[in-house]
């Protein structure tokens, strides 16, 4: 099952299941054109807990070592924004670049939370562009220029159930069209299940919190006017135009 | 004017003023015996964002330069704890420390803020005590298991309307009745709207967001059964137990 949250045309706003032809969304016993709604962000969280450096080919491009233990940073509610929404990128900077990623859309309240029961904790997944001011981020001790800009995780378009998304489903990246990420689940250095029992270990993670899994290499700028896209499979297609004023 | 959110003792909540005695609050047109109530977070942020190195001789401590922009970093809506709650720290850590700061609440929602202007968007300020996990802090690039586990921004009692706290507010923390540190807002390095101007450069403040503004030199390890204090002039003075279990 893959669920949206959108804005209809009339202003009210719903959670429904996405046809699997994406052209219909069913919710509160009505139909809607998908094409005719503004779609939200799938979950409102208090936090994102992104990860760094989870695939070696990424890590490798970056000139990083891969870490002995998952590399952890934060996104404020700041930086959510929806399927669709135009990304206001901060201006004056060399290089913003996009970072394909699936994350994990979290169910219920979990704190200390071992690996073998993780996935009981996770409703499902969704795509999440990591955008990364790379000007801050490479002169910063904490990614917060770099990483917590407001819009810097457009995330979507749908929470797709596990089930959906197989163990090795393909992550990709595609600008103005171009597949510039194309990495897989099965790459990753650490699983969704030991991502959890670790970020766990100290933080409580509540119901629509996100976490982020990584990015595989391929990573590169944005401009001005691009279109840009992160694909996830069994999860579907999430789109955002830049401006960068 | 000193304004207190609190759990009377027959589970309402209410936002009043504290009395200059700290003995009374007055709220919804009742008092309350301060000693009766459960003090609350002073607000609900969706993000604290913290200040690192503000203080010259804290800097100097650390064995690190004074940066040349300010040093930030996030702790998420799981850090909060209140004045009076005992602090459940993460075990098998060889060093946890305290760290006073004075601490800004928002008032009004702010984005490209000038220094000029910034005053505008405080509500007030409030008492935090930073606590860092210096075992991780030390080994990872953002301070997440670091600065961001459950219960490590205890804020509080009150959030005191500006005019309360004075240019050079002294900034203290207390451990078992003993000074550990001592400094005043008079140290900063960026000062408040100086502060409010960058962040706001980047993030997209909230009312009842949280900017913590770094701490003076003294800080020091806290252990099971500690009662730690954070005072500063013109707010009062946030207390809480500590348990490791």
């Amino acid at each position: 099952m893959r669920l949206a949250r959108f804005r209809a045309a009339d202003g009210t706003v719903h959670r429904g299941e996405l046809s699997d032809d994406d052209a219909e969304l069913v919710a509160d016993g009505e139909t809607f054109d998908a094409d005719a709604v503004d779609f939200l962000a799938p979950s409102d969280p208090s936090k994102i807990v992104c990860v760094g450096r989870n695939y070696a080919d990424h890590a490798d491009e970056m000139g990083n070592d891969v870490p002995n233990r998952p590399l952890l940073f934060l996104k404020p509610p700041n930086t959510v924004a929806a399927h669709g929404d135009t990304l206001t990128l901060p201006s004056g900077k060399k290089r913003i670049d996009h970072e394909a990623e699936l994350a994990v859309v979290i169910g219920e309240r979990a704190k200390d939370v071992a690996a073998a029961d993780a996935m009981e904790y996770v409703e499902g997944f969704t795509c999440l562009n990591d955008v990364s001011n790379r000007d801050d981020q490479d002169r910063e001790q904490n990614w917060v220029r770099g990483k917590a800009f407001d819009q810097s995780a457009p995330m979507g378009p749908v929470l797709a159930t596990p089930e959906e998304v197989p163990a090795d489903a393909f992550v990709r990246a595609r600008v103005n069209g171009e597949l510039r990420q194309d990495g897989s689940r099965d790459q990753f250095m650490f699983s969704v299940p030991d991502l959890l029992a670790e970020i766990t270990t100290y933080m409580t993670l509540e119901p629509g919190d996100v976490v982020s899994t990584g990015t595989p290499a391929g990573v590169g700028p944005l401009d001005d006017g691009d279109s840009v896209e992160v694909e996830v499979e069994g999860v579907g297609t999430l789109r955002n135009d830049v401006r960068v004023p």
